[in-house]
């Protein structure tokens, strides 16, 4: 294909968008994390905008101090299943931990939805970084930062392993001969590895994706290390498109090391949008979500990030306080920014907490600001595409009403899906069966 | 409420209806198991007759000689979610194994598709049968029978307690004030069992139905039991009318003595039907399926059940063969009853295998006389309800069109929901939230 290279976008369905305490907005729909309706219409005003895909984050453990939508929300793959027969075209990507599950049980739940969707599964495959999720899956302990990884890699390759337990034709289903399937093309894993032992078959049949679309949000060595081992999709944050252009062409660097294709994954940015009239519209919009934060809350949200550390017992209005290496076994990047931001700018912890609460949209101003900064990102190679969050209640709806249309009169954004599964839509290739690939080799050798 | 007592009816999905080759059928769609489309219409011609709900079997391990549609199918609590929001009224049961999944999960899957459904969730719960299930799932040996249901009896502790988390008025969401929970209505389970460690809250909240519907199948004394102490509703199959007024009225017996009312349990007769224009027809049509299992498919199909035991070894014509306990630790009670049945009358190995293979209907005759068989049934006290399987790819289709009909001139099946729940329409009390009746308890002490 010579096709023009193509902006891609992802929306996210978490809640009421904003902050923690946007909920409270006048615009806002307070219940929205376990609103039917409220999923539904995102669902279908993001298919109609041709996004491609919709992304639910997930978290395996609260306590009281949790932000309100993470207290009651919606389970991901429950989510996008029933989301899967209202929707036509759009990608359904769910969060899920490798930490506390069963890669049978997950391999088989996000092949079950691709059959479901026809071809439009997606797995953003997280690690838990909550320390406490260890407490809800009867664990003595939440395992190790680099661990976790490692036990990702190995449940990465079961899945994969079982996910290509039958060829694609593999169904014969001859109601003369009374054959169901062709047992040469049907493949018994058998893995033995350091963390699991899965025998298989899958017993569901090979995905219309081929197999469902891997994401990785990890940002940490290890985690792009798994993406560019593992992944078809990659969600990260960076702060300036020439950081992001780094680690784009770090990644695929990475991925080239490992023998793929540079082209075998897409960069999406994690972004959140405000839109207003004139740019100070759009910071008057701001602050209001921003003021609905009180600083408790802001303490409490920052706390989270740090192994739940109590951070209202230092002065608020001293330098950001010296908690050393908490958080290192949690939220590792997410930490290590916090700190050397606040170190780099002097901020107290005041500042901190409630930048933390209500980070500034990357993208703020008008629809053609916003436009703009995608466009400037997107063309100086810093992303192939952005995952979309609204920095207000209603910032989501704007960005579909203003900016959409825009980035589609410049020619970068579709007007129309390209095809019907994710990975068409998102210009992945089809991936081989690995055991149709040895049968073929093995074919080869014989008859030389 | 002094209503009339109610036939209750629920639909199988489960491939193509009949046995296991009814995929041969000419009337059969034969990839019925992952078909979208065909399980998209049967949840709607269901919901359109007014069954209760719709019942999804399960199985976590297959073999080459594995039932077809078992080989690539649905995974249950995606495939349930897909149609939560494709229906209005139905109830959605899926079956899901306690002895390979974390609690914590499930809990939270059933709790979410609850509230996708507006209140329609059912629980199979089943311990997995199939010893081979083990060996998909990283460990040394699948649990013997026994103890598999003092696992499953913790585990339903751990699912009810979490599905306490919430009361169902905790979330009060002031948009003015800032509370978004009521503190005092959130309990954390904190549970130390033998088997399981589950510190909660879970993060979805009390969902609609306060909890979904916990149906149990096990015939074992030991799933009886189990039903008898934590299920809503249960799933059997007795062979005539007196045995099944036995069977209900010991479960009902045991339930008062575990402190519960007779009445908040419904049990159901799982059950084939075959309707003919007279009985001849109808027989003719059994014969047409039962004559697309070859003897081969046959043994191997009653391997299954016994460890998959290779009959094929033995005389066909010899009378079946002693295998002493194989199976004791997988479908204890169908392997007791095969092995009753064939030592009772008599059978030859291939009379068994086939039997096995294409169970008689219990209820085969025209639409009349299958109407007469459940009025019979339900009258006599033998039942609550059916759970109905077409006993030819078609014959779902008839008993909809012909025999609820019926049922409903005849005053003993509903023309309209009752309700919007699977509780309402089942009749079934709303359960009380274990941590608010205790609060309520103490508060009455403090102020006697």
């Amino acid at each position: 294909m010579s096709k023009k290279r193509q902006l891609r976008l992802g929306a996210i369905i978490q809640g009421p968008s904003g902050n923690m305490s946007a909920w409270r907005h006048p615009d806002a729909v307070s219940d929205a994390s376990i609103n039917v309706e409220f999923v539904q219409n995102l669902a279908k005003q993001a298919e109609k905008a041709k996004f491609d895909f919709l992304f639910v984050a997930d978290g395996l453990y609260i306590t009281e101090q949790s932000i309100p939508h993470f207290l009651n929300r919606f389970e991901p793959i429950t989510l996008l299943s029933a989301l899967s027969l209202v929707t036509q075209k759009i990608g359904l990507v769910a969060t899920l931990s490798t930490s506390y599950s069963e890669p049978f049980t997950v391999a088989r739940q996000f092949a079950s939805l691709d059959h479901l969707s026809g071809g439009r599964a997606g797995w953003n495959v997280v690690t838990s970084p909550l320390e406490g999720s260890a407490k809800n899956f009867s664990r003595d302990k939440h395992p190790e930062h680099d661990e976790r990884y490692r036990i990702a890699s190995e449940y990465l390759q079961v899945a994969k392993g079982l996910w290509d337990s039958w060829e694609k034709d593999a169904f014969v289903r001859n109601k003369e001969s009374g054959q169901f399937f062709d047992r040469d093309k049907l493949h018994t894993l058998n893995h033995q590895g350091k963390y699991y032992s899965v025998q298989g078959p899958l017993n569901v049949g090979r995905s219309p994706q081929g197999r469902p679309i891997v994401f990785q949000a990890g940002a940490s060595d290890q985690g792009k290390a798994f993406a560019s081992e593992a992944a078809d999709a990659i969600y990260t944050r960076q702060e300036t498109p020439e950081l992001a252009r780094e680690f784009l062409q770090d990644v695929k660097r990475q991925l080239v090391e490992n023998g793929r294709d540079a082209e075998d994954i897409r960069v999406f940015q994690g972004t959140s949008v405000i839109i207003g009239d004139t740019v100070e519209d759009a910071e008057q919009k701001y602050q209001q979500t921003a003021q609905l934060v009180t600083i408790d809350k802001a303490l409490e949200y920052l706390g989270r990030y740090f192994e739940h550390y109590n951070f209202s017992q230092h002065d608020l209005d001293a330098p950001f306080p010296d908690i050393g290496d908490l958080g290192q076994n949690s939220f590792r990047s997410t930490t290590d920014k916090i700190k050397n931001d606040a170190k780099a700018r002097g901020l107290t912890l005041r500042q901190a907490a409630l930048e933390a609460a209500t980070p500034r949209p990357s993208f703020l101003g008008t629809a053609k600001d916003v436009a703009d900064g995608f466009e400037h990102w997107f063309t100086f190679g810093a992303t192939d595409g952005f995952i979309v969050r609204g920095g207000t209640p209603t910032a989501f709806d704007d960005f579909v009403e203003q900016v959409i249309p825009i980035l589609q009169q410049r020619g970068l954004y579709r007007t129309e899906y390209e095809g019907n599964t994710l990975r068409e839509n998102l210009g992945l290739r089809e991936p081989q069966n690995q055991f149709a690939v040895k049968k073929a080799l093995k074919k080869e050798q014989v008859s030389a």
